[in-house]
C-alpha cells in the first residue's frame, strides 16, 4: 500500500482546534489525539487498540512523525487507512495540519480517527487539534516521577495508559505514587495498566473509549 | 542543602552560545550538555560520570526540568554544587539561561560543567547553550528506530550513550543497526554502550570526556 506522506506547513498558523472539531461532529467522526514520550509505545498501543474496535468501528490513523514514515508502515500492514505527517522538525502537531489532512480520509465512512502526535512529552500538551479525547502514555521504562516534571501533558489529558506494565518489578515503578500525584493534579483523568505487546488491560482501554465514542 | 531554583526568563531571547563559550574558555570550564528523552536516564548518567571524574576534577551541574527539583536533589545529595533550571513549559533550555545562571557557580574553582537539559528528544537539539560537547542518550527501551525519527539530536551530538544496555535482549534493541544509522548521519560521533545504575561502560565515557578537557 503507497503511504501517503503530508509535510506540517509552519507558516500557516491557525488555530483551527474547534472549527475541527465541529466538522467532526457533524460527520460523526471521533478524534482521538496519543501522546507519550519517544520509545513509550504510541504505535503498539494505537495498533492493540483498533485490533480491539476494528470489527465495530471503521477507523483511520494520522501519524506525525518529525521524519520518516516507519509508524505509518506498521499501520499500513494491518489494513488501516493511514497518512503520515512529517513536521520536518516541528516538536508537536497542529491543528492546521489535521484540517489539511482531513480530504485524505472518507469521513463518510469513518467513526474513529486516531493520531498519535509526535514523541515528547512537552509540547503537543499545548495544543489542541480538533480531538474529543487526550490520551497520554507513560511507560514503565520511563521512570515513576515524571508527573511532578511533566505536569501539563498529565493535566490536560482525560486518561494516562501506563504501558510496558509487565516490567514494574524490573524497574521498582511505583505506579501507586504516579496514580496519586495524577488523581491531585487531575482528577477526572482515568488510569489503565497495560501491556500493548500481548494487550493486557487494552480490552478495558478500549471498553472506555468505545464508551465516549457513543455519547 | 538548599537547592538553588532559577527560572526561564523566556522574554529574554539573545543568543550567546558564543559569548557564554568564550567566557568558559577563559576560565577554563568544559560545559557538557546531556540531552534525551524523558527516563533515558540522563540524571543516573551524569551521577556515574560524576563519581569517574571528581577525584580529578571539580565538577558542577544545572539540572533543566520544566517543573520540581527532583534531579537537583539527586545530584545535591552526592554532594556536587547545582542549580536547578526550572523553565516553567519550555521543551529546552536557551543560552541566556546558562548565562543568568553561571555566576551561581564559583567558576574559578570548577573544571567541568554539565547541563542536563530538558527530557525531550526533539527541541534541545535545535539550541547551542555555549557547551563544548553535546551528549545524547539514547535508552534500549525506547527501541532501535529513534534514528531515522529524530535525526536532528543524532546529527548534532559528538557521542550517542546507549543507556540500560544490559536491556538489550528484553527489548529485542538492534545495536548494530542504531550504530549503522548513526554513523551515516553523524560519521565523526562516538558511541557508547553503558548500564548508568551498575556503571557498566561508564568508565570508557569518562576517559573520552576526559580526553576532550585536556584538549
Amino acid at each position: 500500500m503507497e503511504i501517503k506522506v503530508v509535510r506540517q506547513i509552519m507558516e500557516w498558523n491557525e488555530n483551527c482546534h474547534d472549527e475541527i472539531q465541529k466538522y467532526l461532529d457533524d460527520k460523526k467522526v471521533f478524534l482521538i489525539n496519543v501522546m507519550g514520550s519517544p520509545g513509550a509505545g504510541k504505535t503498539t498501543f494505537i495498533k492493540a487498540i483498533i485490533n480491539n474496535l476494528r470489527d465495530k468501528y471503521n477507523i483511520g490513523v494520522i501519524e506525525g512523525d518529525i521524519a520518516s514514515k516507519i509508524d505509518a508502515e506498521k499501520i499500513a500492514e494491518i489494513g488501516i487507512p493511514v497518512v503520515e505527517l512529517n513536521t520536518d522538525g516541528a516538536c508537536h502537531i497542529e491543528a492546521m495540519s489535521i484540517k489539511n489532512i482531513l480530504p485524505n480520509f472518507d469521513l463518510d465512512n469513518l467513526d474513529i480517527l486516531i493520531v498519535e502526535n509526535i514523541g515528547n512529552l512537552v509540547c503537543p500538551a499545548e495544543f489542541d487539534i480538533g480531538e474529543h479525547l487526550k490520551i497520554a502514555i507513560l511507560s514503565v521504562p520511563e521512570g515513576d516521577d515524571k508527573v511532578p516534571k511533566y505536569p501539563l501533558m498529565f493535566t490536560r489529558s482525560n486518561a494516562l495508559i501506563i504501558n510496558k506494565f509487565d516490567l514494574k518489578d524490573i524497574f521498582n515503578f511505583d505506579d501507586k505514587k504516579v496514580e496519586n500525584e495524577v488523581k491531585t493534579i487531575n482528577k477526572n483523568s482515568s488510569i489503565f495498566k497495560v501491556n500493548s505487546v500481548n494487550q493486557n488491560g487494552i480490552r478495558e482501554v478500549a471498553e472506555w473509549i468505545e464508551d465516549k465514542v457513543k455519547k
